[in-house]
């Protein structure tokens, strides 16, 4: 496992996808894990932080998150692209292995009933901010942040150090058709 | 002016913002144009296209927006890095001249009255769908794409192609504090 998991202030958590990775959802209820891959998540706020994620109706961890009204958005890795596709592209309702076929493995962080990903860059810990009508017409899901952990490596002052971590720990942004582009290049502007 | 703007099929334009790129958000009301960043916008649905922004209520493009129900989101370059900070960071209610301030150049698409910003790498003309509660809880505003455009030397037959353009043209992803990064390699799995 992976022992550079650090605890992420929530002031700074909306940092860990401000630059608009890609992300893996996890949830679970009822003694199901599931995993699902999301090119439309997004920070929608600072304090408390909220996110926005986008679930369609035919994923079965659409059903975990509102089943129990929790879920985990995490930020999987260059190194995790086989792994962020597959659970994009195959369903448990057609392969109850599913992540075992994925290869994913799943860790807990105490205090957190939450199925967290391992081998991700980020983790973000959700509650579900029910909005009915958002998720009906538009399968917009709100989720306040409740927890935030990053890996140490690639992660750590409250910003991402892409640009000195293994290029294996960049984060992926997916285009369409199994073409994803890794962050890239650090860039900065003095305020 | 760049002469390599090209339409792109409303079904794909979904693309142009899939990689999570900060974007520019500009409208146009009353004789007022405006222009702000905005690293908070994602895409919604695919047919019909559709994407969410998040306005901060201070913000003079966000009265613009909900004034003329119309706003356009562009996809800023690397060459674009300051521009792209400074409409951020500066405001037209405290700069009347924020535009030429910061360096920004508007055109216009016939049949579209709307200002589009020069030098971006895509723009997505918009159709604001009123929905007062998330406006009013979240900031979040929900628009339908009804035109789509890019710069042809980096997106064409609908996907981008930021590996084999010049460098200055690659998107942008901010994360706080003027840090940035440029998107990076290009990463495919087979489907």
């Amino acid at each position: 496992m992976n022992n550079h998991i650090t605890s992420v202030p929530l002031e700074k958590s909306y940092r860990l996808i401000n630059h608009g990775p890609t992300v893996l959802v996890s949830a679970r209820h009822g003694g199901v894990d599931n995993v699902m891959a999301a090119a439309w998540c997004c920070a929608l706020d600072f304090a408390p932080p909220k996110l926005t994620v986008v679930l369609d109706k035919s994923s079965r961890t659409r059903a975990l998150v509102e089943q129990s009204g929790r879920f985990v958005i995490q930020v999987p890795t260059a190194a995790q692209l086989k792994l962020t596709h597959a659970v994009g592209n195959l369903s448990m309702n057609d392969a109850p292995d599913k992540l075992a076929r994925c290869g994913v493995e799943l860790f807990d962080i105490e205090g957190f009933d939450l199925p967290l990903v391992a081998g991700c860059a980020g983790w973000l810990a959700c509650r579900l901010i029910p909005e009915p009508h958002n998720q009906q017409a538009y399968d917009l899901f709100i989720g306040e942040v409740v927890g935030a952990w990053a890996d140490s490596r690639v992660f750590g002052d409250g910003r991402w150090h892409f640009e000195d971590a293994d290029p294996g720990l960049r984060s992926l942004h997916y285009v369409a058709g199994g073409q994803f582009y890794a962050t890239g290049e650090a860039m900065s502007v003095q305020d």
